[in-house]
């Protein structure tokens, strides 16, 4: 039952109706280098510093500062000379640039990509497809090409990627002892998030990126260090080219991508490949059985739609894909965090 | 002091991220009409009669469906024959197009237009000027030339406007004893939903609703019945054209939209003009005096700098504009919604 309060007065829905307000201002705050400035100067700034520094209008700046301390993303300091502003704890590890666990790359590509995709969502759940088309103009028979459809794209999806694994990135590696499996594949290993936990954690294991050949040159290029001889590189396409025998096959955020029936293909094929005794690690956001929730993985289920081919999925779907493919010991790991767990093993 | 538990998961930063999907997934199913079918099945339906009803894709819907029931927007039951959805309370109140009470105009504005808008908030913040031109492709020299840019665009705003009276109209009308006050000008009364409020709590009160020709007309023809002598139209505007005597005059959301010198010169012209003992009530959403929120009344100043040419203010800040025009006797009440009351005596 809705309480009588909410009936009178529909407070959650202007929560969610101002739920872009929110997300704007933070990834706007994060644009202009907000956090970054903050960070930098060791002390409290004026409104009208930050807007000389960064080069804005005072009166928009004002307001935005107002509104992340609202967001509890700024605290704001009051005394005789004025109204000044500093980073939170919060801010400084997770906003400003300059921190290892920094998310504006991912903040910037939520921002200028998938917000304006959403603006289609009407659109994707009238036609049941992505909208690319509308949003930008191009064409996504060629899923990854729309993604990657240009250098600047690709690099802002690959730092933005490898910033979630820079959070989630432990969990999701440490979930099993994956320290029988040497010789593991990630396929569709981007920039190396994934690669780089595992190499960590598990210090006999060598990991082979397998990706799109320009995927792969840049990842060689600005995320793995040359000297780094245990993560080498494979470029092509898994679903159209030879995949190689190995230990363990990562496939971390690859199976939501595409329908069904690719992504049983593309684990049959891996099945066939996979050393006895060795597995599959899907990594995933994990929807409850009857789909009620969580809610982040609801709206990245629509996410998919939006962006993509495929969907979220349950424990148990994955389970059964794993199996349809031949995987017969399959375990689920939740992690509590946005990805999880499932280790299929032959 | 961020706990400690936030500082190595980062929660409330994936909450903002996700802002915008909880906005437009609430915006696409009042869209679709899937709270409409709802209400009026009188029965749960599955996801793929509410796809084939309201002509979507199944795959689209369902994802859409289970995410609405993520937000408590609908209810999911299940039984053997299958899963099946209905509306809230909330939504039956709130969502559906049939009830008094709906905000559908409302949500239809903020997602086609508000959201857009905001997409280039961050050039908002550097020129420190709305958005229309990037948004739109119109030039917003006159404001309400680009906010009333077709009749369709001018009508979802004149229907949503009247949807937010109709929730928080009643309050700020009520706010103060406005019986002394027979013969009321609302400037900028637009559909009419808060001079609709004044006759039926005053009933001694007649309403001028004083605005554009243009929506003074559509005022007329479609929100006010023309057997209601008590409101009554003055088509104009009212910054440069003359403002009659009046007891009292109405400036709900006015204010905010302008510039302080702007807002001062139409404070003194009604001031010049006002009957003794008369007096001016402006209804808008108030800032804390230190600005520290609240949230909600931070974004929509955000907003007025993306969308207009004002701001939000402290409840002190509009005492000292209604002195400075000359009213001597100011009083602020605050109604625990969005919007607020100060009422001004001459």
């Amino acid at each position: 039952m809705d309480s009588a309060e909410d009936l009178n007065y529909p407070q959650i829905l202007f929560q969610y109706n101002h739920g872009f307000f929110f997300s704007k201002t933070m990834f706007t705050a994060c644009e202009l280098g907000v956090f970054d400035l903050l960070l930098e100067s060791e002390e409290p700034l004026s409104s009208d510093v930050i807007a000389g520094r960064l080069g804005t209008s005072t009166t928009g700046m004002e307001r935005l500062l107002d509104t992340c301390v609202g967001l509890k993303l700024l605290r704001v300091e009051l005394n005789s000379e004025g109204v000044f502003y500093r980073n939170t704890e919060l801010s400084n590890l997770y906003l400003a640039k300059a921190s290892p666990k920094s998310l504006y790359h991912n903040m910037m590509y939520y921002s200028k990509t998938v917000y304006l995709c959403w603006h289609y969502l009407t659109d994707a759940v009238r036609e049941g497809k992505n909208q690319y088309e509308r949003a930008f103009g191009i064409s996504s028979k060629d899923l990854f090409g729309a993604v990657y459809r240009s250098e600047e794209e690709m690099i802002k999806f690959m730092y933005g990627l490898n910033e979630i694994w820079s959070i989630c990135g432990r969990d999701v590696i440490a979930a099993f002892d994956l320290s029988p499996f040497t010789h593991i594949y990630d396929l569709g290993g981007c920039a190396g998030g994934l690669a780089q936990e595992c190499i960590s954690l598990y210090p006999n294991s060598t990991v082979t990126i397998y990706d799109l050949p320009k995927v792969a040159q840049v990842a060689k290029e600005r995320f793995i260090p040359p000297e780094e001889h245990r993560i080498m590189f494979h470029e092509g396409d898994f679903f159209k080219d030879p995949v190689p025998e190995a230990d363990l096959y990562i496939l971390a955020r690859i199976l939501h991508d595409w329908p069904d029936d690719k992504c049983m293909h593309l684990l049959e094929k891996i099945h066939k490949v996979c050393k006895p005794g060795g597995g599959v690690l899907v990594v995933e956001t994990l929807l409850n059985e009857d789909k009620s929730g969580p809610l982040d993985t609801q709206v990245y289920s629509l996410n998919m739609l939006v962006q993509a081919e495929g969907k979220e999925k349950t424990s148990t779907e994955y389970s059964n894909l794993l199996r349809a493919a031949g995987f017969k010991e399959v375990q689920v790991k939740k992690t509590g965090k946005l990805y999880d767990a499932i280790l299929g093993k032959k």
